[in-house]
């Protein structure tokens, strides 16, 4: 059947998904009503069409600014800066923050190919140039790149007279901040300590 | 992102997938370029749209009747009795298999109140009495459910001088017709045993 077959190949073309997951998925998914298979296609589209970088943060918007920067209550002078969107949602379903954020994109990785340039760091000189932000509290996963990063953005921030604190140890070194769970990471985030 | 929360909910209620799952999972897709999910989608839509049930033998099909029940140079006296569409892909796919085919779908289980009327039992009987059928291929999960719904359409052929085979033993008791290697489903084909 041309549908299936076509939905097999679309799926063993994402990250992780071999030829037999997408196959089983795919038998999954045919097990689901019509429905359900329309509405998961429309959230597809709609994530395909609407989502884009918020110009202020670089996190996922449905607008040009994304909700988190367009809040008035969000303190404007607290700067928490991580590598990904995710863990704009893992902070912020964990913890009590109240401050605005600033999505790297990524790590520094010399494996990878990823240096300062691939990351979005224009984006966060010209934050620290409007001169609201009093404290950049580094978010960066406990890894070895992670801290690269971090280093990173501690240099970038010497002599600025701004701020700069980490997420507090206790954080498992090596880990990824997508697995910690929300006790530990409120606590990290509460106990977060001066670099600078 | 109302558009991101969407695409979560929606795999969230794809059987075993969880919360944290479907977020993970769509962050990674949140990573695939538009066009790529618009593809996904398009696929998705395609078979919530398309993907019929085959009036002939109740595997999927894109019209009434599916390419295998259409297909002349298929030998039309027989019939492999199969639970599941996605074990008739398992047996195309690993075997030389030129018979039709019949999809249950299901088996009997007495505890999730599958009983025959449960099952394409009827559509079974349709095609026996056509005539044309001089052979039945058993080729239901080697399970203790797909051996009693065997053994239901093995006392509905009684006497009607259709002969009755199922897959030689050597399918691992218990286990998924699903994740049997190929040689070792050829195999059992091949010496498929003659009940009655």
């Amino acid at each position: 059947v041309a549908a299936i077959d076509d939905l097999v190949a679309e799926l063993s073309r994402l990250p992780g998904i071999g030829r037999k997951t997408a196959q089983r998925l795919t038998y999954h998914l045919l097990h689901q009503s019509k429905d359900r298979l329309s509405r998961l296609a429309v959230a597809l589209t709609a994530v395909a069409e609407r989502v884009r970088e918020c110009s202020r943060c670089g996190n996922y918007s449905e607008g040009d600014v994304c909700e988190i920067c367009r809040d008035p209550r969000r303190d404007p002078g607290l700067l928490c800066v991580v590598e990904e969107p995710s863990a704009v949602m893992v902070v912020e379903r964990a913890t009590g923050y109240r401050g605005r954020y600033l999505v790297l994109g990524g790590r520094l990785s010399p494996i990878e190919g990823v240096g300062p340039d691939q990351l979005r760091v224009d984006l966060l000189r010209r934050r620290l140039q409007e001169g609201e932000i009093r404290e950049v509290i580094l978010a960066t996963n406990p890894s070895l790149e992670g801290e690269a990063t971090a280093t990173l953005i501690q240099e970038l921030l010497a002599g600025t007279g701004v701020r700069v604190s980490r997420l507090a140890r206790g954080l498992p070194v090596g880990g990824d901040l997508e697995y910690i769970d929300s006790v530990t990471l409120s606590h990290a985030l509460q106990a977060r300590q001066e670099i600078t």
